[in-house]
C-alpha cells in the first residue's frame, strides 16, 4: 500500500485522550481538489460548519482529531476551532480556508484546543510516506484499523488510491460517526468527479447501518492530488469503479467493526419499483431491532421481515421471495425479492447483542 | 372494578398456544358503538383488515386471539378469518359485519380456524360479568395482566370505562403490537365520540415506544353500551378526561412491561414550534438504542440527546435545557426545554437492555 502521490500523513498523541494516538494530518504537496459528503444531522459539529465552508477551495492539509467531537460544547466551540486551523494554515504558510478539519469522539466537551496548537509543530514534523500513525489516530470504539488501497492502470497510465475509515458505533443511513478519507492521484474535471464522489458514497458509507442512530459529524473526504490526467472515458470508467470498490471496502470495515456485532449481514434488494424504494426496504430491515436480535440469535424470523416492510410503508403480496443463507455463519445473506419492479441494492448492517449494550450502557 | 353495563366477557384456552388462554371474547348485549385505531403498517393482519371493514357498523362482539397475528400467512387467510367470524355471527344471529376480530402473536403461520370454530360455543358459555378470564386471552409475551377502570359522577349520572391492553414488544410509535379494548357505557354524539378517542389514543398508545418497531397488528378498540347518555359540556368534558386517564394508564402499563427493560422513562419535551415538533423532538429520544443504552447504564449522556435532535433535523441552540432525574432508579424523568415555542408533550419508553436481545432472539 503506497501512498498516491502528492501527500504526507502523520498522527500523534496530543493529549485529547489519555493514551493512544487522537491527531491525524492529511498534507498536500500542492493543494489538492477536495470533494466532502457529510452529516445531514440538524446539530452538526463545529468541525463539519467548517469543513462544509471550505470544502471547496484549494485544500493544503485535513486535521482530524479524535477522542472529542467537538459538537455542542460551549459557544465558543465554532471560534475556538476557526483558531486551530489558522494556526495550521500559518505553519504552512496558506490561508484558514485551505485548510479542513474532521472530529470524532464524544459529544458536548469543549475541544481541548491549547492541547491541539502546542502539538501542531510535532504533527508536521512527523508527516511522511507511511499510513500508520494517521490510521489510528483516527479511531474511537474501534477494534481494529480501516485501510484499503486500490490501483489502476490503463493507456501507460498507472493510478492509485489510498483510503482509511472510522466508525463502530452510531452509524446509520445518511452517514455514521463515520469518518471516511480517500486519497487519490488523479485528475478528472471536478464536476464529473464529484458525481461520482457522491454515487460511491450512496452506494457505500450511505447503505450501511449499525443501530440506525446518525452522528453530528459524519464526514467523508476524497481528496486528489491531479498528479495523473484521465481524460478519455475508458480511464475514468476505471477510475469509478475503484472508486466504488475503496468506499464498499471502507464502509463494509465499519460494518464489520460494528460495535458488539457477531454477525456481518448483507441485505439484497431486488424487485424494487425504484432505486429509492430499493433502499428504503434495505434499511428498513438493516435498522430493524427485532430483525438484528433474530439475526443474532440465527432465527430466521420472516415475520418481522413482513412487518418491517409494512412499516416502511411497502405493501407484499403472498409472493414475496425472502432467502436466508445459514444464519450459525458470521457472514451472512438475507435475499428479499419484492416482485414489482427492476430495481435493486445492496446494504450491510450487523445483529444487534446484549454486548453493543454493554459498550454503549459505559461508554460516556 | 365493574363491567361497564351492557356488557360480557369471556376467555378460554382454544389451543392455538399449547397452554394458556388464547381466545378472548367481549359480547355487547344490545349493539354497541365502536371505534377503532388501527396500525399504519403496509401489511395489516387479516384481523385488522377486516374490523376495518366492519368498524363503522354496530357492533355484537369482538373476537380476540393471541398466539397468531393472523397475517401474512396464507393466500386464504382473509377467508378464514371471515369464516371465522361469520360462524360468531350465526351463535348471536347477527350478521359477520357486525363482529370485529383482532389477533396478536407470530406472523407468517396459518391460524388454526377449526380449532378456533370448534371452540365458540364454550368461548360464549362462558360469557360473565368478570374480566380476568379475558385480561388473560390476549396477552403474549407479557409478564402481567394489563387492567384500568375509571368511573366518573355527574349531575346524578355515574358512567363507567374498564380497558385491557396487550403490549410487550415490537411498541412503536403508531401503535405497537399493542391491543388495546376500552369499554364504557356512556352515550355521545358518535363524531364528538370519534374526536376525544382519536385525541386520547394520540397522547396514550401513540406516545410510546419500546424499540420502534411498529407491528402487523395494532389496534385499539373503545366500545360503549349507549346506556348512560351525556348531553352537556361538563358532562362530555369529565367522560373525555376518564378515557384520556385510562388510555394513560393503559399505555403506561404496556411500557412498564416493554421486553426486558428495566427502567420505565418519561421524557417531557417543552419548548416546541409545534404539536408535530414535539412528538417528533420525543419520539427521537425514545427510539434512540445509544440513548437507551445510555439509561440502561445509568449514563447522562445528553451528546447522544442533541444527535438524536439532530438527527430528526431539530437544531438546537447551547441554551437548551436538558434535566433527568436520578438515573438509578427505576422511575425515570427525562425534561427537554427546546426553548423555541409553546409546545409541549410527554411521551414513554424503556431501556435498552441484554435481556431485550436475549427475549427476542429466542422468540419464534
Amino acid at each position: 500500500m503506497n501512498l498516491p502521490e502528492g501527500f504526507l500523513l502523520s498522527g500523534i498523541n496530543c493529549g485529547i485522550k489519555k493514551s493512544g494516538y487522537d491527531l491525524g494530518l492529511i498534507y498536500a504537496e500542492d493543494f489538492a481538489t477536495a470533494l466532502g459528503v457529510f452529516t445531514t444531522n440538524a446539530n452538526p459539529a463545529y468541525s463539519v460548519t467548517l469543513a462544509k465552508k471550505n470544502i471547496n477551495n484549494p485544500i493544503k492539509a485535513v486535521l482530524v482529531n479524535s477522542g472529542n467531537a467537538n459538537c455542542y460544547s460551549h459557544e465558543l466551540g465554532l471560534k475556538d476551532t476557526e483558531e486551530i486551523i489558522t494556526k495550521l494554515a500559518g505553519e504552512f504558510g496558506v490561508k484558514k480556508k485551505n485548510i479542513l478539519i474532521s472530529s470524532t469522539g464524544i459529544i458536548g466537551k469543549r475541544l481541548p484546543k491549547e492541547k491541539i496548537i502546542k502539538n501542531l509543530p510535532e504533527l508536521i514534523k512527523k508527516l511522511d510516506k507511511k499510513y500508520k500513525s494517521f490510521s489510528k489516530s483516527i479511531l474511537t470504539t474501534d477494534t481494529f484499523e480501516k485501510v484499503s488501497f486500490k490501483k489502476g492502470s490503463i493507456n501507460k497510465k498507472s493510478f492509485t488510491l489510498l483510503g482509511f475509515s472510522k466508525g463502530a458505533g452510531m452509524i446509520c443511513p445518511n452517514m455514521a460517526t463515520m469518518l471516511g478519507f480517500i486519497l487519490t492521484d488523479v485528475s478528472i474535471p471536478k464536476n464529473e468527479f464529484k458525481k461520482m464522489v457522491n454515487e460511491a458514497v450512496e452506494e457505500s458509507f450511505n447503505s450501511i447501518t449499525i443501530d440506525g442512530c446518525m452522528s453530528t459529524n459524519d464526514t467523508a473526504f476524497v481528496l486528489s492530488s491531479n498528479k495523473v490526467v484521465l481524460d478519455n472515458e475508458k480511464e475514468k470508467k476505471l477510475f469509478f469503479e475503484k472508486l466504488k470498490d475503496i468506499s464498499l471496502d471502507l464502509a463494509k470495515m465499519i460494518v464489520k467493526d460494528g460495535e458488539g456485532a457477531t454477525k456481518f449481514v448483507e441485505i439484497q434488494i431486488k424487485g424494487a419499483k425504484t432505486k429509492k424504494e430499493a433502499k428504503t426496504a434495505g434499511m428498513a430491515l438493516a435498522n430493524s431491532n427485532l430483525i438484528k436480535c433474530a439475526l443474532y440469535g440465527a432465527n430466521t424470523n420472516w415475520g418481522r421481515i413482513i412487518s418491517a416492510l409494512g412499516q416502511a410503508g411497502i405493501n407484499v403480496k403472498e409472493n414475496i421471495k425472502i432467502r436466508f443463507t445459514d444464519l450459525k455463519k458470521k457472514n451472512i445473506k438475507i435475499a428479499v425479492d419484492l416482485d414489482r419492479g427492476e430495481f435493486c441494492g445492496n446494504f450491510f448492517t450487523t445483529d444487534l447483542t446484549p454486548e453493543y449494550i454493554d459498550i454503549n450502557a459505559e461508554y460516556s
